[in-house]
């Protein structure tokens, strides 16, 4: 332990993702400083983990800051919401002009726009900055969503660069995403694509299980050699050893005695509200939500089970009995593959709808970009995605970018068949569902809301267009017209 | 026109709704005042619409409030937003304790929670009321729900019940829902039903037209005749008139020149936002708010429908040439009457959410009772409903109720043919869809959750609970296992 020379940059919060993001400061050559609520924690990490490191310490607020070189850096890694506002409330009057405050938490984007302007009154700087890749990310090299002053930006740049992950060019994980909340915003919905991924993928394993029989080592097998293909991922990676792992205990497969129950902590709900506010539609991951929720109802969906009923067993076994195995499981793959670039596509959507509401000026390519490693949604489906926004920045519909359309009109064939087929035999696969009704109404030149116009101007007298003549029409329908 | 004797009652806002609810009140014989912030439209209603009938009107604000009995019963009637605090904050210096100020428009129910603070805060009573039934309800019977305290209820009760809508069994469609913000919130669950409703009846049309190649007055015909089933609604009748209208001019069905760009006005969107924060499932009303918002989407969907592909059109028209249309016909109506049970066990269970979460003490089989006339989604079904709940009100879900339970077990099979149908010829029916998944999701005793909760604790140690034994576990998952 150092405390002379005055440090690059400090974190507040060891916490094990603070602790994580300290070390992996450290381990790149930036003299850090750390400083935790309570001493005991500080001192547990510099002789525990730290220990032997070039890791300074701050008994208290002002001593911490005081171990700062200036412009000051200082990384917040506490608990998401009020927490945060009361250390960036302590640490204000302790810091001058051009300090950088920077919020590494899940904190909800509106948030980082409140706080954002609160510090930038104390002249000081504000960066909300969205961290991927969990624990193990954090460590080893996250994927770092930094948003605020492109002045602030510049001055943390070299040590994001060293310590984000890299992807397979060497590019490192890290971008000034925009102003204000915008780094949280990405983060948001980095988490709610994410959502989208995990129920895809969760569907996928139960049409395999409900549909083939398959046992949790063959689903494992086949996710294991997916991963080998377009849908490589480090999402499907992870499903391949979970599906994988032996219970020592009791020899089975532990996910098979892993309790139905799915929590979350709130960014995929806020990704479904912010995206009803802005009106752009992101089925496939309010799909997800609603999983998520839906599994939460345990008893009370051993309770239905007993009285609601699906497709009668022996309809279910003759469909199954049908199938050929290399077929379903080929149109499982191009499915899932379908039913996340749709999902992707989506969440592209909205992050344009965002930076032109919010004026941010969001650069979908580079987003692209630094999602493609450290980050918990890092698959090779990422590169061709930055790709296509990087050669028409002005892509309307990642659906119709030249590169994906023939995947896509292709891969739609394959997820219809694993929709229908799931529909029969009754196992529910609403992201599924979802990514094809993006896909099926995008593409519809006619929708039937022709009538819901006609419905409202029935009984509202709102109003309609028609497709024969500009203007805007009533009509008095429960009156005999006039012919 | 009248001014001598006090007023039992106070209108402000004439604009058609506000019109029609005081020819209501008079009709019904309650002296009226009326109220409106331009005098020309005050007089053209008095010497207009008004003539002849019992109407006083106040030139001025505090004119106006003279003519009122006390307590005053002032009901506004105008934009919902920032013009009704501006007629509040203008009434309260004017009121006296006990006053009642009621808000008839389709305010947030957060506003009516603040707005119910503000006013009892200056000693008078607010009620927010929601009104539904358009312009005919409100001039000849709506269905009225408001919230506010009891006391200010019992002392308008009298008059909202001379003019609420009455239903067959004569019951006036109006009770007192709750507290605060109540009344609006059950209206705003009304109208996110029925977007669901709508959404429903709008893609079965598309699937007659689409799948059995209908035109709009042999559509018509179908729903005519729904109408005197288990479907019987006033969405279904009028939506019978609808498609059965001939524009005048070109000799074509009016519905078929309407153009497929359905508009919102923010209710069904608060709803699915008010789902998510409540953590209680309403997919299919989700849907209904995604499909208005695709087709907002026109010329992108115009343009996309070049580029993307749905089933190719030989296998379309094989599928479509194999379908009996009597059958497919059965099949839409069980599994519109099933989608829309499905959407309503949501919306209950959603208004079971909110009591609980805002200690309202709802009584659904209440609020379904007053919803069986005067509003848009009045329909027949809503008795079975209200006495589902009476029978049960502690019932979980309209779906377990006893009445209900064959109902929607044979109807899901229905709504499952007609969605996989829907989904094999390239139709998009999300809101059938989303029914079916709630429904799929709902009685399934064992979901893919356990994968996501394996995966979760891969990449956050987020932890999981197990099957077998009690207590929160977490696994590394990446070492092998001990064994």
């Amino acid at each position: 332990m150092t405390t002379t020379a005055a440090r690059h940059v400090g974190v507040i919060g060891l916490a094990v993702m603070g602790e994580n993001l300290a070390l992996n400061i450290e381990r790149n050559g930036f003299p850090i400083a750390v400083y935790n609520r309570t001493w005991e924690r500080t001192e547990e990490f510099i002789n525990g983990r730290a220990s032997g490191l070039n890791v300074a310490a701050g008994k208290t607020l002002p001593e911490f800051v005081a171990l700062l070189e200036r412009p000051r850096r200082i990384i917040i890694m506490v608990k998401a919401g009020a927490p945060v506002d009361a250390v960036i409330a302590e640490l204000i009057p302790l810091l001058q002009e051009g300090d950088m405050i920077i919020d590494g938490g899940n904190s909800l984007f509106i948030d980082s726009e409140r706080r954002s302007k609160e510090v930038e009154a104390a002249n000081l700087h504000f960066v909300g900055m969205g961290i991927s890749g969990g624990e193990e990310g954090a460590l080893w090299g996250p994927s770092l969503m930094p948003g605020g002053p492109k002045q602030a930006y510049i001055l943390l740049e070299p040590m994001l660069q060293a310590i984000a992950a890299k992807a397979e060019d060497g590019e490192p994980c890290v971008t000034h995403i925009g102003p204000g909340g915008s780094g949280h915003y990405v983060k948001m919905i980095h988490n709610g694509i994410e959502y989208g991924d995990m129920q895809l993928i969760a569907e996928s394993y139960d049409v395999m299980r409900h549909a083939l029989g398959m046992t949790a080592p063959q689903i494992a097998a086949v996710f294991a050699e997916w991963n080998k293909g377009p849908l490589a991922s480090y999402l499907i990676e992870i499903t391949a050893e979970v599906l994988a792992y032996t219970d020592p205990e009791t020899g089975a497969p532990l996910v098979d005695l892993i309790l139905d129950t799915a929590e979350q902590k709130g960014t995929g709900r806020w990704t479904s509200q912010n995206a009803l506010e802005l009106g752009s539609p992101i089925p496939t991951i309010d799909a997800a939500v609603f999983a998520r929720t839906m599994s939460s109802m345990k008893e009370r969906r051993v309770a239905a089970s007993q009285a609601l009923k699906g497709p009668n067993p022996e309809d279910i076994a003759a469909m199954t009995s049908r199938i050929d195995p290399p077929r379903l499981l080929g149109y499982l793959e191009r499915g899932l593959l379908f039913a996340k670039i749709s999902s992707y596509a989506q969440g592209m959507a909205l992050l344009r709808a965002a930076s032109d509401s919010y004026n941010w000026g969001l650069d979908l390519a580079e987003i692209a970009r630094i999602w493609r490693a450290g980050c918990i949604i890092r698959a090779e489906l990422l590169e061709p995605i930055r790709a296509a926004f990087g050669a028409q920045p002005d892509l309307e519909n990642l659906l119709l970018s030249i590169g994906f359309l023939d995947i896509v009109n292709e891969g739609a064939g394959a997820c219809r068949s694993v929709v229908t087929l799931a529909r029969s035999i009754g196992v529910p696969v609403p992201a599924h569902s979802a990514s094809l009704d993006y896909f099926d109404s995008y593409r519809t030149a006619a929708l039937p809301a022709n009538l819901t116009q006609g419905q409202r101007d029935y009984f509202g007298a709102h109003t309609y267009r028609r497709i024969d003549k500009p203007g805007i029409f009533h009509t008095e329908w429960n009156a005999e017209p006039a012919s």
